[in-house]
């Protein structure tokens, strides 16, 4: 018996019906002795019918009252689970995040998660209710409604794990765990028993869109134990937790992540000065364009190649900015590419295994697969390739990485 | 130059585009140099759509999760009338029920207003701002989200004026005013320039829903002088204020109220003897059933009979209450007809004015109606006749207490 946050997202409560079956599984955990905190999202589509009417009536609607807003979808979320629930004999009370105290700065659209006063969540709990309070949500110091962001229910149910100590925090999805690598580009692919939060950053930086990157982050700083697991199916999910030291024989490699909305943009023939990489990238920061990889080689002659990778839809507008670019800073010429994709390997045993590249080079130069890009960090080594090879590339290293067979346990060294 | 509460309904901000209209509507206000407070409905057909989702889940939702529901309705309104102001280059700020710290009891889906905190109301206000709230809620006093209950957006408003002290609350809605009766049924019905709260109340509880009764109540009450009107056009409206003692010629009549929603039912041969009222009553109120008029009459060999009124929804119901009671009270037999309607002349004047009810009762016997049951109080005379009759002896008395003609106004002595 413990202390488990649970959060459903939007297509988990997505109908009334779908809402009675959270209350089920709620129910069913309350039977075998656990206090349960609930979180929930918008039921789906909600947010964006909301935005919709948002949008007809003007093209930039104010900051603040878009929180007004949008924090009525978990309101509506948070009262039909509670009727639901209630339904089902089990006592249950649902809170606003201003009704719990969840403290964020006043940034709105995209507010931070401050603190949150959690007497009121115990207190229900001691009586033995469950709770259920909307995710997403926030208040600031003058009292205004704050929301996160999308996705932002993720954080809203690590930050009341982390503050109430609970013993897990449960992310209900509509995917059944963490797989090695996306299982409809690889029918071989294995749901994880366990992954570290290092890699779980790795893997949802890299477009697993399992889990939002700020929930995990939070998640690894407080050390809340996160599970990813399928509100549609039982199953016990993956576990994301902290590194175990004992682990000696842990796997190499936990997954692959890809992306293919990539595009990638050189400047060639700079010359190789102090400042030159601000005076490419500061413009493309300031059209609101995000760089991913970043490579700058080697010079030759005075000169270097600069090369990066922005979101594929970002391509045009950023290789117009950098053909300006490239007069004034007298650069030779601009290439870039719109067909790319990215393959990344990602695991925390990498740090202590040599050949891991090698491995994954040869992999791909069996298949005929060119190398385009590389780019290496800690726990990653990623690869930009043409995109007509990803599903085979990834299929290539998913196989040369021993990562199909049995569910993978990388941890189970105790 | 003074501080104006309005209040828009439903209808009023029932799509995009009508809340654009609202917001132009304030800004000529503004314009004019007001300071305003508004107060919104949630959107025509909200409400209802949020209650079928709610019954989809449960047949009887739990009634304070019902109103963290129903209140989401309020403040979608609050914040796209904001975008909308803004968007005409109107500052304005919104608020929910408990942002404002509309302070209410606990019962919920139809609390009572406690206290308001207008400080942060006054602040705005001084800033310039347009100040939207969220009408049909507050906040107890542990923090629970509350209703007011349908129509409360009424009484927000007019608690709002009374708490803020304004000049004036002015109710749009989709009738440009209170009538001499129901145009429908009277072509030639006058939209009245004045009304008492006396008179407003009578009208309001027989059936002319241009305003909540509460909201009528407490305007009176507080002295909040209420002016009700269109939101679709132009014009002056109704007020309804306090009676002025200096009126020497007012009109004796100021309008004509009708139900056809109505039953009655007759105990028969009851032994006249103390309790025997409660009795009956008792049931009936028990079973939640609202009985409109109350008659019994004098009593003859010991025995009375004793007559009431319901809606004409609760008929079969209330029948088998008096079948059931009938036996165990030794009453001679039940009678019910649920084909009655009720016509009530009202007005102050009635007061100092004999043969009132003299020009009634021959108004209608001129035109063959036959009178069923008479009741009368201090500026009301109602009498229930078959429905059938009811648009011929509204018509016959519009006509002779000569209330067509040019616009009434009633207060005109000054």
């Amino acid at each position: 018996m413990s202390l488990i946050v649970q959060k459903y997202g939007g297509t988990s409560v997505g109908t009334p019906e779908r809402i009675v079956e959270v209350a089920r599984r709620i129910r069913r955990w309350r039977e075998q002795g656990h206090d349960i905190v609930v979180v929930v999202s918008a039921m789906s589509g909600e947010t964006n019918r909301l935005l919709q009417i948002a949008r007809e009536i003007t093209p930039s609607p104010d900051p603040r009252e878009l929180d007004v807003l949008l924090s009525t979808g978990e309101q509506v979320t948070i009262a039909l689970l509670c009727m639901a629930l209630h339904r089902l004999g089990c006592a249950a009370r649902s809170y606003t995040g201003a009704q719990v105290h969840i403290r964020t700065d006043s940034t709105f659209n995209k507010a931070r998660i401050l603190e949150i006063d959690e007497q009121k969540v115990r207190g229900d709990l001691a009586q033995g209710r469950v709770v259920v309070v909307a995710g997403f949500q926030g208040v600031d110091g003058a009292g205004n409604i704050t929301t996160l962001g999308r996705g932002g229910s993720d954080t809203t149910a690590v930050a009341l794990a982390a503050a109430l100590k609970a013993g897990e925090c449960q992310i209900y999805t509509d995917v059944d765990g963490v797989y090695t690598t996306d299982p409809r580009v690889v029918p071989q692919a294995r749901r994880l028993e366990r992954i570290t939060f290092e890699e779980m950053l790795e893997m949802s930086s890299l477009g697993s869109k399992v889990l939002q990157i700020r929930a995990v982050e939070f998640a690894g700083k407080y050390g809340v134990p996160l599970r990813v697991l399928s509100s549609f199916e039982e199953g016990e999910g993956t576990l994301i937790t902290k590194e175990e030291q004992q682990d000696m024989e842990q796997a190499v490699i936990s997954g692959i992540a890809f992306n293919r909305d990539e595009a990638k943009l050189t400047i060639l023939g700079v010359p190789d000065e102090p400042g030159v990489a601000y005076r490419i990238v500061g413009p493309i920061g300031e059209a609101n364009i995000e760089l991913d990889m970043i490579i700058q080689n080697v010079g030759a002659d005075g000169n270097t190649d600069f090369t990066f990778t922005v979101h594929r839809s970002d391509y045009q507008k950023a290789l117009e900015i950098l053909s300006r670019l490239a007069d004034d800073l007298g650069a030779r010429e601009v290439e870039g590419d719109n067909r790319i994709a990215k393959i990344s390997l990602v695991g925390v045993g990498m740090r202590s295994h040599a050949g891991i590249a090698s491995t994954m080079f040869r992999a791909l130069a069996d298949e005929g697969i060119n190398i385009r890009m590389i780019s290496t960090s800690e726990i990653k080594i990623s690869v930009v390739v043409d995109d007509k090879y990803l599903e085979l590339g990834v299929r290539a290293l998913h196989s040369a990485f021993g990562l199909g067979g049995a569910v993978q346990d990388r941890s189970r060294g105790e």
